[in-house]
C-alpha cells in the first residue's frame, strides 16, 4: 500500500499545490489534500493545524506546507511538537533539512521560488534520508515540548 | 537608552554572527550575544531556548537566531509561542517576515547564504514595520499554544 503524504496550502500556494500533487504521486506516494480548495483568502495556520491534525491521527507522517513566502506556514507548523517543518529555497537546503534535520514537513513559498525548484526540492526532500550520527541528538532536543 | 537585540547560534553561525554584531549596533541597537562563543561543536537548539528565555526574562523583544542552514534553529525557536521565527534567505523574505508575519526572531543560514545577503537581511528585518489588517488575524493564530 502506498505510503500517504499530506499537502496543505493557503490561497497563495493553492496553484503550487495542485502542481505539486502529480509531483509526489509520481514519486509513488497516495496524496492526502487537506486544502485550501482554492484562491480565497484564508488564514494559513488554519492549514498547518489541519496537517498536524492528520499526523496525529495517523493519517500521515510526512507532508508539504505552502503558503506566499513559506515562513508563516512553517513557524505554525513548528509550533507542533510532532512536525519537523523545513522552510526550504531549493534543493540543497531540502536535502540538508532531511539529512541533519529528519525533517518531515517540507514547507515552500509560492511567491518566492518557481515551481520547478519546488518541484526539486519536493524530489529531493521525500528520496534523501536522515543521516543520524551527531545530529541524532539535536533532532531529540526538537521533540521536548516547550509549552508552559 | 538603545533597545536590546539578542543573537545566537551554533558553531556553524558563529563567524557570521560575529560578523552581524557590528551591523546591529550601526543600527541603533544595544547588542545580547547568547553565544555560541567559538567553533566547538553545540547543539542548535540550546541557543534557541537561550534567545526564548531571553524573551521571557524581558532581556529582548526581539533577535536573531543562526545555524548552518537556519532550518534546525527555526524549528526549534518556533516551539515557542512567543517567537515568531522566519528563515530568511534574502531582503525580500526578511521585509515579507515583517510585513505579513510580524516576525521577530530572524533565522539565517550561515552555510547557504553569504555574509553581504545577510546583513542585507538584518537591514531589512529591523527597519520593516508590521502591517497589520488583514494579516494580524493570522498573527493572533500564531500565538495560541498547541502543546497539550
Amino acid at each position: 500500500m502506498a505510503e500517504k503524504v499530506a499537502i496543505a496550502s493557503d490561497h497563495a500556494g493553492y496553484g503550487l499545490k495542485t502542481a505539486l500533487i502529480p509531483v509526489l504521486e509520481r514519486l509513488g506516494f497516495e496524496v492526502l489534500d487537506l486544502g485550501t480548495t482554492g484562491i480565497e483568502s484564508v488564514d494559513y495556520p488554519d492549514f498547518a493545524n489541519a496537517l498536524a491534525a492528520a499526523f496525529r491521527a495517523g493519517n500521515a507522517r510526512r507532508g508539504v506546507l505552502i503558503c506566499g513566502t513559506g515562513i508563516g506556514i512553517s513557524i505554525a507548523a513548528n509550533r507542533h511538537p510532532e512536525l519537523r517543518a523545513a522552510l526550504c529555497h531549493d534543493g540543497l537546503t531540502a536535502e540538508l533539512a532531511r539529512r541533519h534535520n529528519d525533517a518531515n514537513v517540507l514547507c515552500l513559498g509560492a511567491r518566492v521560488i518557481g515551481p520547478e525548484t519546488a518541484r526539486d526540492c519536493v524530489e529531493t526532500f521525500f528520496t534523501t534520508e536522515f543521516e543520524g550520527g551527531r545530529h541524532a541528538a539535536r533532532v531529540a532536543k526538537l521533540s521536548q515540548p516547550v509549552c508552559k
